[in-house]
This record gives structure tokens, sequence and C-alpha cells, in this order.
């Protein structure tokens, strides 16, 4: 099949069969399409639009790109949870450890940062000697030891993903739910599991910002998971202003640390909540608990009991990190940063936050990439102290910024500051932490053209 | 301005501005903008159009990415004709040496055949010696000295359309009219013209075969021409079976000369008509002739007193060529080339010939290219001898392959005849050779989106 002929039947709305989506990513992966040809497809696909035979058809051919890994042998079911990216997004440092403290198995292949969020990887990379990348047996090793590992995506994972994201990337063509259910499922599924649970952001702070979008993205997601046979559910959630306190590798990670002691405040509870929420999901969709509330209780136990902490300590060694950051969370954080207050103008009440503006605020001092190659300081961030719905009086502290210099103060500061909306009155709704579930079978009708 | 901001206005099916398409076709010049991210784009614009603005600024960016030619120290009307495409189509070996002998210069910039259809260039390459690749210098030196040269578009014209044209081919993004329009137009307007006539075929041998998009892209040509000042007309003619008797380069340019002798029959008559017709119309614009009648009578005479044979001739040899061949026409066929009668099975009328097949059947014998770079066998073609509307009985002569040995002739012989509609009455109407003709009055009302 001629790639110009496959681009005119998508050019002009038709369906592309499974046949012509495989030869499409097999053109991709031997190289045999030529990234000008690869981009034409991607730009029809996002404007035309993919049905969900086509979807299906496109994340299995993904999928099969590359290799499918298979932990049939380790005794428990294996389950994992997935982002859809966010600022202060860093659950999974506290999900991983907690299901697998639950008897979970958790083979977690995570990204790194791009743009306005974060990835899980550069946060573990704040603990020193932390080691991302491991091989296929030093991944299935480590989980058996300590019931789950945290790596990046190897060169042998999804391999026709790796290409299409740079050039969607490079061509305008990333916000488009199925060519997102497509890369997202097909690294997830490669990953063998019973159970996923998916965390779609809504809100300034997302990819999709107004949560109908996020809705239709969650239940694609949940239909494919469940149409490849894994138990899958989505959970909507809000980022219309960061995730607890922190924003930043190495904060977010003493963040999370200090969560799995039982060190919790204001700022960080909804850190904590949602990491609950979608670990009681995980739990039941991957048949240890009985229903919701029965997960959560356990959850809950697993959390104060430190056994939670204790999995995550057995993990950091056996990846080669500094355990003793468990014990002394401070350890994670520099002390020649310096802390500049951000004050508020004027009295008032937080009414929302600009998290896309904060988000960037960390990347352009240092905290996060602008592209793929760019390097990262751990050590950079910002503390959020006034949340949404907070009272604050003129010069009170809105957050603290984690910086190197003044100059990297003046560059961002006003723009963090800029970000909060503050109100005379409190007559604005506050954002549910979660806004919507989706399962199996809420997602069963949706149709996407 | 980021390509991906370009990429994702026109994504969104927005306007795009001048400066926006600027900045897309310098960037596809200085290499700034990678093939992927232009091809993304074109897609965009394929599928979501471009508005007659947009059109005129990607039709000027164009144009001005590379040099315009200025031949205004040249004391006569400079004009020229295009043609979008077709088999058998040679009326530019005509054209321009009957409208120079009426007093029009005509700087031709000719381009290759590609695919089922033929390029001027190589008809003229069938000439011995005949050179086609002339500096800026030696264009302008013949023009003056026999009033029109045909030649290659050079490096330094319109190279951003070069680029471009490549990777539409590779794209499936060609037959789309805004960038039809801003790539023929913006070569021809380089050219330096005061007026531009444009062949645009239409029926099963051109690249658009429904008449009412032939009619559309003739309107969006001749809008577009008088938008930058050049009188422009265009023709709608019939492709709906090869144009006069030959098709294959070195026999197209021997019907030609043919034709230029007054050597004229029933097979060739197309050839003539509508060579003199866009001669006419050239000459109205040109302003040498007050109407149409008398352009009509003036280029006639100029064809049979032999004036533009002699011009013909004077042309040939000032670009290298043997002038002999304007005396013994014969000199251009090859003695070694086999002719093979394709017979009609079934008696009856040519109700219709697919003329893309026939197209087909040349380049696979060697006569044109399916890649650029492929070589071309002058001496291979076709001549057909049973045009639409004639009476055969089986066995009767459809046409002559010109073909090098027998396995070409059992290659593409079952497909020629097979491309051969015989039906028992003559009750179909025969296509008209000259369908529609736009001036700047019949085109101003065009919308394209």
């Amino acid at each position: 099949m001629r790639p110009q002929e496959i681009i005119a039947k998508k050019r002009d709305g038709a369906e592309l069969s499974a046949d012509e989506i495989n030869s499409f990513i097999d053109g991709v992966c031997d190289g045999s399409w030529a990234d000008y040809q690869i981009s034409a497809l991607i730009m029809a696909m996002f404007i035309r639009g993919l049905n969900m035979s086509e979807q299906d058809a496109l994340t299995r051919a993904m999928l099969h790109s590359g290799e499918v890994l298979d932990f049939s042998d380790i005794d428990a079911p294996k389950a994992d949870k997935h982002s859809t990216g966010g600022v202060g997004d860093k659950t999974s440092l506290i999900i991983a450890p907690l299901v697998a403290a639950c008897g979970v198995a958790v083979p977690m292949i995570s990204g790194r940062g791009l743009g306005h969020t974060g990835g899980t990887l550069d946060k573990l990379e704040a603990i020193p000697g932390y080691n991302v990348k491991l091989s296929k047996v030093e991944f299935r090793a480590i989980i058996t030891k300590c019931g789950f590992a945290m790596a990046g995506q190897t060169a042998e994972m999804a391999p026709a993903d790796k290409k299409l994201y740079a050039l969607r990337d490079a061509t305008a063509t990333v916000p488009c739910i199925p060519l997102i259910v497509a890369s997202i499922m097909s690294k997830k599924l490669a990953e063998g599991l019973d159970a996923l649970v998916l965390d779609v952001k809504t809100g300034s702070g997302a990819f999709i910002q107004l949560i109908e979008d996020s809705k239709k993205l969650a239940q694609a997601l949940v239909k494919t998971g469940t149409n490849f046979g894994v138990k899958t559910e989505a959970v909507v959630s809000d980022m219309s202003q960061p995730l607890g306190k922190y924003v930043g590798n190495a904060l977010e990670t003493y963040e999370c640390i200090r969560i799995l002691k039982g060190d919790i405040d204001a700022q960080t509870e909804s850190t904590k909540e949602l990491s609950l929420e979608l670990s009681a999901r995980l739990l039941v969709l991957a048949g240890v608990s009985e229903n919701i509330i029965k997960a959560r209780d356990l959850a809950n136990t697993k959390l104060e009991s430190g056994e939670a902490l204790l999995k995550f300590q057995q993990n950091v060694e056996q990846q080669g990190g500094d355990p003793r950051i468990c014990d002394k969370p401070e350890m994670l954080l520099d002390n020649k940063i310096l802390q500049m207050n951000i004050k508020a103008a004027r009295a008032g009440y937080v009414a929302g936050i600009d998290t896309l503006a904060i988000g960037n605020a960390v990347v352009a001092i240092g905290g996060g990439r602008s592209k793929a190659d760019d390097k990262i300081d751990h050590a950079v961030g910002y503390a959020c102290e006034a949340k949404a719905g907070t009272h604050i009086d003129a010069g009170d502290t809105l957050g603290i910024l984690h910086c190197r210099n003044q100059d990297q103060a003046r560059l961002v500061g006003g723009k963090i500051s800029d970000a909060y909306k503050v109100v005379s009155e409190n007559n604005h709704n506050q954002p549910q932490l979660i806004q919507v579930v989706i399962d199996m079978y809420s997602s069963a009708s949706v149709l996407l053209t």
C-alpha cells in the first residue's frame, strides 16, 4: 500500500482499515514512511477524526510495534495508574508504594516532564542515586522484591509512539483524543496489566482544559482499555490549581514522603486525597477489595501504619537511591536555594489560579523542560500557600518561589502573582477535586468522530 | 512566529494573515520549517481550504521567494500560455512561434512530464541538440532574436514551489485548488507577463476530471492573475481523449511541426484548433488584435503563410537544435521503433477513451516518468487513429503503439484496447474541444473555501 493512498483516504474523511493502519505504523517503525508523510496523515487524522475501530486498530498497531511485558509469573494482580499530566501532580510516588503495600504488583513505566507539566522520572531523580533506567530483568526483579518498580520506557516498548509523539509536538497535533488515547494506551497496555486507572486532568493546568473534552477523553481511554481486556476506570480530576502544595521536582518528592510519613497539612491534603481515591479504585479493579469503601479503608490503614512508606524505602534502596530520605525528607531540599515570598497585592478571596502560568514559571527558572533535551534543576520550584477559596489580606503570602537567584525571582515573580485571581466576595464554587468517575459502563456509548 | 502556532490556526479552520503565510514560505526557503511541519500545514490547508486573500498571499509569497523576470526593455507585449497538463497536449510548440510571429514576446518557462501527463521540455528535447537549460542572459537574448524562448525553471525562480510540489506529491495533497493556483501562478507571474492564457484540462486524462472542478480552478486562476495585474483568461478544454493524434515526446513534436507546415488531417485537427483558439485569446489580451475574430484571422494567416514555422526554425537554431527537422520532421522518428497495431475487438462507435490509461501505457514503456528522476525514451508513444465518435469494425485499427519490442507491446497492448469504450449506437454527445471560456468578468465572483 503506498503511503499516498492511505493519506488520501483519511484526507477525504474515509475510515481506514486495520490493514491500512498497520501498514502506516509499520512504515513509521521501519522508516519506509517519511516524516512528512507521517505528519500529513496525523494532521488528516486530527481534522477528520478516527472512529472507535480505527482508534483500537491504531492502539493495537502501536502496542505491537514493540515489546509487550508479561508478568504472569508474578503471583499478584498487576495494576498501574496513568495521569494525563498537570502541575504539582505527584500522586504516582504515593500510589505505587501504597497499592504495592496492599498486595498489588505495580510495573510503572513513566515519562519525563515536557512543557508546563512535570514527569515522574524527574521527580524520582531528585532522590540522590535513584536510577530510572532499568533493564527488563532489573525491572522485574525489583517488582518481585518490593512490589513495584518505576522506570522509563525502553527503546523496545511502543517505539512507534516515540516517533509519533515527537512529530505531533512539532506539528500542532497533540490535542486530539484518538491520538492521545493511542499514545497513552499503547504504552500502558505494554505493561501487561490486569487493572488500570487513568487520572484525566481538567482545568487551566491540564492539556485539555474543558470538562466536556476531559470527559470524552476519559471515556475513550476506558473504552479502549476495556476493549483490550484490562479492567479500566478513569477519574476526571481538578487541575484548575496546582495539586497539593509543591511544584518542582525535589519539592514534590519531599511532599510525597511527608504524606507517606503521615505529615499532612491544609496545602498537601488534596495530594493525599487524590492518591487515596486512585489507589482505592485500583484495589477494587485488581480484585483486592470488594468495593470502594473497603478499598479506601485498606489504603488508609496502609498509609497510616507506615507500610506504604516502608515499601517506598525498599524501592528507593533497590533502585540505587539513598533510603535515608524516607527518614529525613529534608535531605531532598537544597539549602542554597533562595525562598522568595510572592505577596498578594490586594485583599480578597483566591477565586482561581492560572495553573499553566505557574507551571511555565517553574519551567522558566529551570524546573522543567521547553525542549525534550533541556537539563533540569531539580531543586527549584514553587510552594502554594494560598489555595483556591482562601481569604488573604494585601501583603499576605500567596506562595514561596524556590529559586537560584534574584534574577529568577524578577523573571517570574510578577507572572506568578498575576496568575492569582483575587475577588472581593467568596461566591465562587470551589472546584471539586474529583469531578467525574468514568467506569466501563459509563464509557460504553462513546462515539468518536 | 512558531510554526506550531501557524499550523494550529489553519488546523482549526481560521484564516491565516499575510504575515503568517510569509513566515511559512520564508521558513520553507530558509529551512527553518522542517519538512514534516510544512506537510502538516499543507494538509490542513488542503482540508480546511484557503480563501481568496489567503490564496493571493500564498501566491505572492511564493512568487517573491525567488527571482521575478523583467522584460520591460523588450518593446513588445509579453504573453504566455500554461496548461494544467494532459495526454498528447502539445500546443505550446505551436502557440509560442505562432504568437511570436504576430509580434508578441513569449518568455515560456515550462516543466517536464510527471505521471501520465507530458511536459514541454521533454518534447523539445526530442529535437537533436535542443537545449532547454538556458541562463537568464541566453533566455533574454533568444527572445530578442526570434520572439520566444522555451526553457526550464531556474533554481532562482519560485524556489518555494519546487519544495512544496515535491512534498505535495509525496503526501497526497496535489489536487487542491488554492495550492494548484499558488503553484502555477507563482511560476507564471515570475515571467513578467502582460497577458496569460490558461488551458485548464477536464476529463479522464486531466488531473481534475470533473467539469465543475475544472471551472472552479479556471476561475481561481483568472482571478489571481487579474489580482496581480496580468490580463488573464482561461479555457477549459477537453481531455476525455488524447489531444490530436500522437502521445509521446518525439511523436508530439513531429505532429506540431507537421501542423506548422500546414499538414493537417482528421486526427491532428484538434491540436490545430486548440492552438489557434489559445493563440487568438493571447493576441486579444496582449492588445495585438481588437477582438477574437480578427485574432483568429491573424493567427490563421501566420500559420498558413509559414511564418510560424519559420519562427520555430529560428528558435530551434538559437537553442542549439537541428533546424533541418522543420524541413524534414521525419528526422524526429526513430526507425528502430516497432509499430504495433492495436485492434478493435468488436464493431461499433468509439464512445470514450480512458485517457489516463493511455497516458500510463506510454509511461510504462518509457515515454514518461513515474518518479521525477526517471529517464525518458523520447521515441516511444502511441498514435490515435480512431478518435471519439469514429465508427469501427472488429479488427480495425484503434491506434498504433510505437514501442521498442514485443514485450512492451504485450505489457500495454491490452490496457490500451481496454481503454476504448465501444458502443453499438452513436447516441453519445461528442465532447466539445473548448468547453468553457473564463474571462476576468466570469471569474469575479469566485469564492474558494
